[in-house]
């Protein structure tokens, strides 16, 4: 990305720039200069059912452990799960995918941007000000990352002047959240210098233009990305087909069941190379008693196995 | 619209029949029981530059008589001012226009859906039952519109399930906004019924399902419309082109610099009429010394009339 | 649409008349030529649900004063008994429609096409000879149709060389359906013309060529229009929304459903015109339990009005 | 539209209204100072088939008699006729149409305009300023319009930016036009003003930005509006589906041939009213000797009426 | 995929369920529950000109030696011999491609899906029972593939619940096809499981919802996909462009005009890479006779390679 | 490809061959026999501002070594100095990029075609007999491609017979590009093929149609591609985003900007390493006075290593 000493600044790109380095050294200031506020008792209100840790600010903070395991789970695993308990808004797609073999897992981090619109911007500045976020002083939202983190970014889809990161603030984000990942319904820059960098991505476009016309209105707070709700910290999978989006009240339970799906799926995989059975006596459930039988067996078995390989009792 | 007594109601639909009747008796605790919350202070702050009264909730009051003025504007004229102001985000289109040659005038009251998410939408239902907010028994959202609102709903484009009114709720709104308007960012329903009434609207699609899966998150907070940051108050113009958002401060130079674009249309079509001149001696600016003298005395000549037309001095 | 007898026909078009005059003197036999075939048998085991007479051929015929009773019908009335049922395939959009105000009204009468494969086409044609149908001298599927038809045409979306009728034949259709209807999930011919015939026509484009490189591979057979699964026979309605195909046996519920349906939105209407009222406590069901009886009672005796001026006792 | 002396200009649009006024005040000179060039040579040996007239500058003069027949013709009529000459790429369609039952009629008057490049558009202003055209004081493209004539404007699908004219260029193109008529691969601005004016219209897009960030390349130079190459002096013939550019030479048979078409339909339509005869016992062709040798003489008849009327022996 | 056991299945679900395993035990029975029927005799009477043996219910079987040689096959090639042929309408593309170097080659076995109709489908599992098929004991249309087979698949382009197979069944597929692969007009599930299986695959989209909402209505009949009627027993060849489906008397012809244009090509290039000719000298043919000498006599000697190298004589 | 001798072919494909064989043995006779002109003053003219050496044919020719250091170049960097410039229209996308992680570097060779258009096709071959070019005796536009060059060809994004190159052309405009590279707003034929040649492409679609219908109307005239406006002997760049359309006078100042550009990133992304800072402390400036001075000191010492390593004082 160009660096700003070297670039004369039009009116709207310094707005923007503004806004990007509009995050705060502090949090809670920062979200009083935003348009759209969710603060940190929102946060517990509406996420009281999540029964992990948080962090300082209130985002629900899923286990490390639990992300590990995540890294093996896919799209249709967490269907099953969350279409039972009737959460059929938590999947998106239509992204390019930066390293389409390469799991995106972690906690969510949202931000909302809207069109520009002057004179709300400037009311969000002189807040800003008033609560000592001197314009290019401060720390971006993108300081604000954790390790494990997933910048979920809701530009409205935005290509041109909707890119979010180039390659320097895509690295950074690299760095800051171990590698955890980025999803934005809207553009980045920078495809070329981006592609070499080893961290999962999911975007709708990519434009050499950057950022421009556009506030940034929220930092963690509800945004909508396609067709889902996104929390901030709910756990963030993404595989070849798309993002899912977990709250973090039913994490263990997909993944609990992802590892019955995965044994399901192995047992099956076995039966049809032993090449005697047609698909329907083995799957999805094996009709003759005696077949049945041996999966359950199976199944339980290699759960327990995993269980034991887990330093589970 | 179908009532419902008649009907066995599904989960989902009970949600939002919920969502729908989530307004409130009294504002405040509406405010308090949505998810994406703008409190009276925030609209104060961030309409600070609108110089007009205010409704009781803070939201900008442009006064009736400037509405008046406001049926004869098309897009092309508020462009000149907006962009001029450097704002020009203010433009959404891609509409079907329910009747194209009917002007679209009013004061924006601006809802925001987001899909339906259980998690959320318990709490929200809890919220409200704090707030004294019976479900079933309250005002919806419409029930707080005023004469001269027109209606923005942003339900993300959303058609299946995505109608936020039928014919019923259609002629409610034309009753309590005096006519006023609707703009949807989605669909609507009962499109027979609905071509009968006569108020203006702007919709994206049509649909036969009444709206579902989704939750009300905002009664009058800021909004996106297509590339439209759009906040409660604003005045909203429609014509055949699109929508036109305008911020109140905006409105009397708006609605000036029309009244001299008209004249000098009215100008310019008198002289193309008299057929001695070739389009570029007259327009957009005569190139003869005389000729534009006498531009310059016929506009000056119908300002005064307009304005004494108006009762203005 | 252009005479023949003036024009040197290319291969494919000659194809093409082939087919369109493909359907049957005698309808058996038309039925054995086809590539898709669906006996009269097939059709009585598939409809067997339907409570009305039959055509010679075997298709359901839904009543004539039925039919006029469905011009009143609208795709949301429609919607609240098949959704019930949960049939919630059954209505198609993404049409243009000819005549907007104009209801649509009818029986499914179904014409399916294939893109033209030459092997096919010459046993199809062989199959004709002998069942004795010479090729320019039978009557096409256009001649089978009765009044009160609406012909419903999958040539799957094909806008060049998909033009199924130009004005010629859409008058013949007017003419032999009694003003029935068309439906084309694919294009139309002379739009000039066509838009100066009174009958109802839903269709995805118009084209300036005729129709070629496809054939007529099934009269009368299951077809699919957009999302749904038509059968022969289907009660067709068509409103400003789009068009509906309605199994048989729900027609009387529909019809029923949609009378109460119209009589509680006359009276909530009426009652919102008294402007006491919001609109949560008028609908969808009146709040106060006396107002609910004034309208349990107001639905009771406009039912009986109805029903008595239909001579119904 | 705004006039230019009340508002500020940044630099792209005057660069725009350079190059609208960039036509020339002699023709030849103007030709000169086009990016693309298309002499009066030129227009000679690539229409040298045309048989009618020619304007000063070399375009093609469709007689105004064929004119006015042609303005009965519609799209399935001109198909015919180049169809059979293997003329396939003479129509485009996708265009909103301002008023759909009013035909189109006229010789085409081309533009191009291509994307702004400084570089090239301060080459242009070199070589007018070198042909003696000042910027301001030299006529448009538009001055050069002749009664009979429909500007057809290649501007490559471009909407934001891309409006060729609004209310007052379109008026006075009417003017000079005398109704001729606007065909815009591109936008227009103004659509309330311009919906008032009677002149038939096809474009693609409408918007309230003006004409900007693009160079006016050809004037009556060969363009490309969908998939049609449209000449100079191509009759233009739009109505409710299209637009077709016919080729001079091709104008008597295409009217001559139409004659029959609709003799034809005429026919067919009475036999139809008759109900005696199923369709394809008189369409295309009568089947029936007696039937068809009848027509023919309906033909015969029809014809030299047709002659006799318009003058004809 | 998920095991059924440990699922509890809505309604809709089951449906589907049924249908996927309403193939058959016995293939005739299967044929007569289904709604759409083509019969063994159908088959043999418009497959007739298939020069090769049958399958036993009818399906032509392009032998695998001819398989095996197509596998060199790419798109062009074929466009060649059946565009001589007057058969445009073989090829379909738009499909997301599972391993893009991977050579796609088999016979058709094809699956014809419709939306979900109750009625219908009461009807169908009724007919099924009566031919002893209940309805989870039976064999799946999956389970009568062959090697050698390529599954084709008709489900309307049907995303969301239009998930033809995942990971599980497609594995089997493959087992049973020998690695024939898998063309859907639809989605399939499991993007990431299916990635890792070594089987060519052609779709439109992927989604992590399960089949549903749609019913079985043909095995082994004429469907569609895309713009081509596909037969059961045609050739399939997919390549990076998009997929051939050839009739199986063309086969032998399409292999030996590959022959010549693959060696036509080897020439061309040698002779490109001499340096010594412009492009037109050489290619599509050498215009000087010596050179068009040598490559005649090339030509023959590598074609006589060829039959050598296949052991032909 | 097909050898033309082996294939017969009809009429238009004869047309086609003819153009795409259309260039000239002598270059200005081919300019004269083209519909669109543009001579080797008008390059002169449109293009004085480039800096360096021109082809025989007035052609600029950005030298080598320019070529061989924008092989680093990627869209942003461009972009930095052409918005700066003023100069917002050179970039494209959209395309199928056949090596992505191949650059494309070279000069502009441009084509231009139009739809089909007998008229003015059989002018353009009498005119080429006049100039001395037979029909397919002479080279043809690919024969005139130099080492360096990038071929660059607007046919108007057509798919189906827009297929400007098969695999034995695109061979061949290798070789005589010495691996230069081509952009197509079309489409491109044998894809299987042209995927294992080593050269960078972009272009819309893949089809297996032979180009046809269409007619070679421009050789190194000024065209559109997108929304760019490409001159002859522009710098043509690509990398994973799109294309990006270099004007000659530019090149110098784009390569020393990207210099910096590129060790700005190179020491940012040093000091991410260090972990120490947060992104706005070092990006896009660092804020710190002290670290402001290393950067610039690093800059300093960078270029001038770079500028040694070129071999440049």
């Amino acid at each position: 990305m160009i660096p700003v000493i070297f670039r004369r600044i039009g009116r709207a790109s310094a707005v923007l720039v503004f806004f990007w380095f509009g995050g705060a050294l502090i949090f809670p200031c920062a979200i009083r200069a935003q348009l759209i506020t969710f603060s940190k008792q929102d946060l517990a209100d509406y996420t009281a059912k999540e029964p992990f840790e948080r962090f300082p600010d209130g985002r629900p903070k899923v286990p490390n452990e639990l992300l590990e395991r995540a890294r093996d789970l896919n799209s249709e695993e967490i269907w099953a799960t969350l279409h039972e308990k009737g959460y059929n808004n938590q999947f998106a797609d239509g992204f390019t995918i930066l390293h389409p073999g390469k799991p995106l897992v972690g906690r969510a981090f949202t931000l909302q941007f809207m069109p520009l619109r002057q004179d709300l911007d400037q009311v969000a500045q002189q807040k800003a000000k008033e609560h000592g976020l001197a314009r290019l002083m401060n720390q971006t939202a993108i300081d604000m990352l954790q390790p494990g983190d997933v910048l979920v970014v809701d530009i409205f889809g935005k290509k041109v002047d909707g890119t979010v990161v180039g390659d320097n603030l895509f690295y950074y984000v690299m760095k800051a959240t171990n590698g955890g990942g980025l999803v934005v319904d809207g553009s980045i820059r920078d495809l070329n210098g981006i592609s070499e960098i080893d961290m999962p991505a999911y975007f709708k476009s990519a434009d050499p233009t950057p950022i421009g016309n556009v506030m940034l209105t929220g930092i963690n707070v509800p945004i909508r990305i396609g067709n889902v709700t996104v929390m901030p910290g709910d756990l963030v999978v993404g595989d070849r087909e798309g993002v899912y989006f977990v709250p973090p009240q039913f994490i263990r339970e997909v993944l609990d069941r992802a590892d019955e799906i995965r044994i399901h799926d192995e047992w099956t995989k076995k039966k049809f190379d032993e090449g005697k059975y047609k698909s329907s006596e083995i799957y999805s459930t094996p009709k003759d008693p005696k077949l049945r039988a041996e999966y359950e067996e199976y199944l339980k078995k290699r759960l327990a196995e995993l269980k034991k390989q887990r330093g589970e009792n």
